[in-house]
């Protein structure tokens, strides 16, 4: 079988063995994997990765303790937690200390023909959502995440600063959610994706101050932060989704004088996010910039890093 | 009368005329100020500050509308709202975007013979609570604020990064709230005011990974945030106390993958501190360096910024 393998900022594909099924894992094919801004992070070497990425995927299993799995399209959590520990036990497994992460930390990604993941990890994919949808579960999990953690009021104006593949996302999650999105972002194309999905989208050269009591911060940039600061409300809460490598500023005073709080927010459970996807109301056609074979990985990871891509689609065989 | 003058980075000392008794505020004779770090901050000339500082202060009411005033003990609330805003309607004041603050923003404060404020703003020193005591009512309002921000369940261990006098309020009012209090410094000799208060005190050059749910940061300094993080259980909080001067540093990616959240906290209300101050516990007397009388206020702001030193009191005449 062949699959991606990341290593000095360098992308190959590679024939590789097929994974070993531990017991209480699936063996899974893949059918399609949706490359993230993490992966390109792993590319860049951030993490000291070296290995095959990918953590959004839909595939079929194969092979299972199980036999109710067998044939069925799935996608899953990419978090392995070690089942013991307290987190563990308080239903926290996405921050076990001792977890792997599919694609990201210690066990290898979904970038490849054949991949396993513990059957407690799988969902089963609504027979209605298309492959193409189901594979952005993950980031509309974590986009889901958000309203797991701050408990926003219906109606609510919510301001979602970024207009790349995670805030686009966020976007709709919270407007299909039952509130009113402000998208911010720089790039007129992506903010058309918005406005398809009824939000309003303005352009980012111009923030309000003070004008929001919920910002989120997906633009994925260092100054984002300070931004978001400057658009939130006395006792707001600013949602924090933007994965920057190194430190980033933050103008202490206002945080302080303002009462604002900070949340920060990363995976979340897949449940809302299936619930969502079968909706149908999610602009998602529009955001798969490009679709490759595994083959051509290394032109998929080129394609995702051009200015104005979005998701870019790797099909399994 | 005699009023302190801050301009340009220096302390004097002038003849002033009195101030004239706007409608519904009291006219207040200074009994005791107490010099905070704020002050140091309008001195060095953060906010272009210019002219009379002081918000923390016991005096003595001369003149009010409410003859009930007159000749009682009072600490007074800092913040002058405007009393019709949407803040000022909810009850949060505070935050309302036309105050002024006593000795700190467009009025003036409290470091001169006689002084105004607003009968709302006056709270009525209970008899048992000393003045050198009661001079401390504004900074233990603002470490009361943290609970009431952030729900803490009893019992609780909490850190508290820095041994300032607003790190050493902070860890007396978290113990007495029922809190178990880790205080985490670099003075022995301002450790040891904790340690009289039952506090567990710590040296802060060797601070624990991910060793707490719940880190209060007032350290003062720049870095003092970035080691909360570090401190900081996945899904836990900090409080942000810390009025630094200018950006911090902060490594937004532990905050976001342990989902972290982080609070501003700023000014409190009056009436738990008083209840505080009440019972007697809080170990204050050792937190005093020095009193100067007014006149003196240019030696006492140099006393102030020596290092080792903690409160420093202003007498009034
Ligand atoms: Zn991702
Ligand atoms: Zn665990
Ligand atoms: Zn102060
Ligand atoms: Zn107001």
């Amino acid at each position: 079988m062949i699959g991606v393998h990341l290593e000095a900022g360098a992308v190959t594909v590679r024939k590789m063995a097929a994974p070993r099924r531990p017991k209480g894992s699936a063996l899974i094919r893949l059918i399609c994997g949706g490359i993230c801004n993490t992966d390109i992070e792993l590319l860049r070497g951030y993490y000291g990765f070296k290995g095959t990425p990918g953590h959004e995927f839909v595939g079929e299993v194969v092979e299972s303790d199980d036999p109710g799995w067998v044939g069925r399209r799935v996608v899953g959590e990419i978090n392995l937690p070690c089942g013991h520990c307290e987190w563990c036990k308080r239903g926290l497994g996405r921050h076990c200390p001792r977890r792997t992460v599919l694609g990201i930390v210690r066990h290898p990604g979904a970038f490849r023909e054949l991949l396993t993941l513990p059957e407690a990890n799988l969902r089963a994919v609504p027979a209605k959502v298309k492959t193409e949808h189901a594979v952005f579960t993950e980031p509309i999990a974590a986009a889901c995440e958000i309203l797991d953690q701050v408990k926003i009021p219906r109606g609510e104006k919510v301001a979602v600063l970024g207009d790349g593949k995670l805030g686009l996302l966020i976007g709709q999650t919270l407007r299909f959610s039952g509130l009113e999105v402000h998208q911010y972002g720089r790039h007129k194309e992506k903010l058309r994706v918005a406005e398809a999905a009824g939000i309003e989208a303005r352009f980012s050269n111009k923030l309000p101050a003070a004008a929001y009591d919920y910002v989120v911060e997906a633009t994925g940039s260092s100054e984002g932060l300070m931004q978001a600061v400057g658009m939130t409300r006395p006792r707001g809460t600013i949602v924090m989704k933007s994965t920057v490598h190194g430190t980033v500023p933050l103008d202490a005073a206002p945080v302080i004088v303002n009462e604002i709080t900070l949340v920060g927010s990363r995976c979340g459970r897949f449940e809302p996010a299936l619930k969502l996807l079968q909706t149908g109301k999610l602009q998602l056609d529009q955001m798969i910039s490009e679709e490759c074979p595994l083959a051509d990985a290394p032109r998929a990871f080129a394609r995702a890093q051009e200015r104005g891509v979005l998701k870019v689609l790797l099909r399994g065989s």
